[in-house]
């Protein structure tokens, strides 16, 4: 019998995002229902009903909820083809730390500079580069996160990329500036069909941004 | 050469005890480096610069950070003796989706516990109650929530036990009334020298928690 695979997403989540580009990488068909988060799906309610939030990776009926877990999920289930996460221990737990650093330290300042305005968009700026230094010095001078093969770091931090149009223009500052690096190694990813296919458009991001800092009186 | 196992830790730390639950678990002998977390040490500060937090293994020179992924780490490399994650990737999944419950929906609302008064000391307490019967509810019927086995989400949730007293005394509730078989589950993990030895005394840590309310001013 064939995989059935569904996943409940939205198009402009970063998390979302993540498990588009690891099911591409592995070459896996899938449907794709884009959930109204103002007008959550029955499905999702009932597949997620401790968080009730996209991305939920339904396979063959069982969910499989949180970005980070599906990705690893994946990656074991569908072994064969673009191994995501390293073999080794120590690099394992490596890759592991900084995609919850990602997490922690990116996101979530990322999401104040469109949440916030005046000091407080400031000083999250701030603290979004400061973050994002750290994520190019583990980079180092390798072509990907995962050494020479795209792996799970980059899986779960490429999908930042969509969105760094969108945090420059709000947050009125150039991410190629202080992190030219990391802006290369973006480009590089992006050279993969896997993820140009499965980003969202930054500049369709952009104005998802200014719909919701209007919404929310962030302006 | 033998491996090289240190661990900075912290008696009270609920995320250091999974480290050492796991460590006794695969009977693995280690140099344990109590913390101060007022005056850290210059090993913490450089094993960990991002978080400066612990738990932090150390093997053979080489540092991992957060608790999760020191025990995916641990079972990693001395897979030999009681595996902690199941093989099974669904169940593995389940396993880390659990576990970042813990971490999200348990100990958040259990640190306000104990840094609030009033009606948020209130909601907190009314929350952690919540999100203990929907843990327990997850246990099912099982011994353990590895089935028969104690395995990695046992781990990741058995440290919270020790702060139990010091939650229901702070909150004046009593968590048996509410989830009694979580507290025959806690009881059942707690038959186990590797449990028993690592936890601390929850005696102590009410007395530790009442210094801290002391000291914050959420008396």
């Amino acid at each position: 019998m064939a995989d059935e695979v569904i996943l409940l997403g939205y198009y402009y989540s970063m998390f979302d995002m993540r498990v588009r580009v690891a099911l591409a990488e592995k070459g896996i068909d899938y449907e794709y229902r884009e959930e109204d988060l103002a007008n959550k799906s029955q499905i999702l309610l009932e597949m997620n009903p401790i968080h009730k939030k996209v991305p939920v990776l339904i396979h063959n009926k069982k969910p499989i909820c949180e970005s980070l877990i599906i990705v690893q999920y994946i990656d074991q289930v569908w072994k064969g083809k673009s191994p995501l996460l390293p073999s080794d221990p120590y690099q394992r737990a490596q890759a592991r730390f900084w995609a919850e650093f990602v997490e922690k330290k990116i996101y979530d300042p990322g999401r104040k500079i469109w949440t916030t305005k005046g000091d407080e968009l400031e000083k999250a700026s701030k603290e979004f580069i400061e973050s994002l230094k750290l994520l190019e010095r583990e980079l180092g001078e390798e072509p990907y996160f995962g050494g020479e093969i795209f792996g799970f770091l980059d899986v779960a931090s490429i999908t930042l990329y969509s969105w760094f149009y969108a945090f420059e223009t709000v947050g009125k500052f150039s991410i190629a500036e202080h992190c030219p690096k990391l802006i290369e190694w973006a480009k590089r990813c992006m050279e993969k069909e896997s993820v140009s296919k499965s980003l969202a458009d930054p500049e369709k991001v952009y104005d998802y941004i200014l719909a919701l800092k209007k919404k929310f009186g962030f302006e």
